[in-house]
């Protein structure tokens, strides 16, 4: 292997240990199903323990690893993130928005369950995640907690998270051009994947100029993320990502990669994730995953 | 007018002017619908501003008022619960719960916008509801911040207002008893009143014996207004009530008034009234309108 298989390989060991911490963390801290509301509580574990890249839990450990923020601390923060990130899933997938039948290679949550159950589950996975980052274990100082907390909430608001999912819903009637496609885009995805770098340099106090070089990084990564997701879209099976793909064209919705071709998306992915890597040089060696990872999405298969 | 009846008409007053503190409040702290994510954010609007009995803001209102807590911060945790009382409400209305066309006199929000729409405008005012909590402007401490958060996010979670909507979805398949139902209550609807009533003693910083003494009138207060509420079920129309009415009996749903009848369960309301003032009156003349309140919903007649 040379330089950058050995550390791809590396960042797949990382990813997958974070991935078993979050799952573990998760398990631990959502209710166990019981009593007459067991119901809805097997539905939040179903679609949460269900896998996945776990991302973000990773960027979020990443980012708070650089501050040398105790392992407890960041894992509340990392779960946070998951619940929210698959509570976004859980509706994205109902009938009346994307209507799939596939996530993670595993029935949709409305399908394994109800659509009642699956609105509730995600309404409580959103819900447990603010539970989570304002309890006292996350972090001593009230101040951090309530941070994290307004931190959250405008990523996954009007603002950020759910104003992406409007728009992308109502796409498909309006003639996008670059401009708005980035903006979506940047909303949809982005807004979390800011949360993720930032939570970091909240959680460890280290400032409001951290806070800047860490959401830049997160704005480059995140459109990384999505052209290569654009990419999969076009270019690759169900099988090989686990949910349904070629739904952008068959639905009119324009997309990067729709915009500007495959070549000059998959040339402008490769441009930005170098400038990713190269805004957190600075930190050395313990930024080495973070300034790996948007470099290994460009080789992503699901 | 004899005092009583001068007290419900003092009690009317403040309840319509508490109404139009947080609907002004609302107004302000929402998002003003631009770009284009305008669609959400005008379902936002549509959803909390349609009016509404505000009885969530009220008694927060007047338990912030016990402790001296000063009104902007006391607004803000008002605003805070009508945001998370409303996304509740949207979502059960949604085709796959309820399946309600009315709400307030008005088209739900699914109906005067679509499904997709209602699902986000809800999903966007929980999320709203703790952005504002978190917001400095809400209290100097954080730690205070912190604990609203967490207070909100329990009560309104699987162990709190999901977990009773849930137990109600499943509740036509189920033969509940008398516990069963009083149970399903004090979470689907319980829960939140509990918030409103410990959220002034947490703001006034004034203690667990206050928050103690404040939550037992609120569980009280809860099964007065549930009881009272199933009782219009039962009695009064749609033209008074501007929802649909004798929906219980028609689901088959098991309500303390189906179980014990009318009379028995209007004796039932009115004793835990009683016993909701007596729990509040050492407060003295600060809480005349608490201890009304649960006295006037046993004449409501919406």
């Amino acid at each position: 292997m040379n330089q950058t298989e050995t550390e791809f390989a590396g960042l797949a060991a990382a990813l997958t240990n974070a991935g078993k911490d979050v799952e573990a963390a998760l398990d631990r801290w959502l209710p166990a199903p019981a009593g007459l509301q067991g119901r809805v509580q097997e539905a939040m574990r179903y679609a949460v323990l269900a896998g996945g890249k776990r991302l973000r839990p990773f960027l979020l450990m990443q980012s708070a690893a650089l501050f040398g923020v105790p392992s407890e601390r960041t894992l509340r923060a990392a779960a946070a993130i998951e619940a929210v990130h698959t509570y976004s899933l859980v509706h994205d997938d109902l009938p009346c928005m994307d209507d799939d039948d596939l996530r993670r290679g595993q029935p949709t949550a409305h399908r394994a369950f109800d659509e009642a159950t699956a609105v509730l589950a995600g309404d409580a996975l959103l819900t447990i995640a603010f539970e989570i980052l304002a309890g006292a274990e996350t972090h001593p100082l009230g101040d951090v907690r309530a941070k994290l907390v307004s931190e959250l909430a405008g990523a996954g608001g009007t603002l950020g998270m759910i104003g992406g999912q409007m728009i992308d819903i109502e796409a498909p009637v309006h003639a996008f051009g670059v401009d708005e496609v980035i903006q979506l885009q940047r909303l949809k995805t982005g807004a979390l994947f800011e949360f993720c770098c930032v939570a970091g340099p909240i959680l460890g106090e280290a400032g409001a100029e951290h806070e800047r070089r860490l959401r830049d990084y997160a704005r480059d990564f995140g459109l990384v993320f999505q052209i290569t997701d654009d990419l999969l879209d076009v270019l690759s099976t169900t099988e090989k990502t686990g949910k349904a793909v070629g739904k952008d064209a068959e639905q009119g919705k324009a997309t990067l990669v729709s915009w500007r071709g495959v070549d000059a998306a998959r040339a402008q992915a490769k441009e930005l994730a170098l400038r990713a890597a190269d805004t957190v040089a600075s930190y050395g060696s313990g930024a080495t995953l973070l300034q790996a990872l948007p470099l290994y999405l460009l080789n992503r298969e699901n």
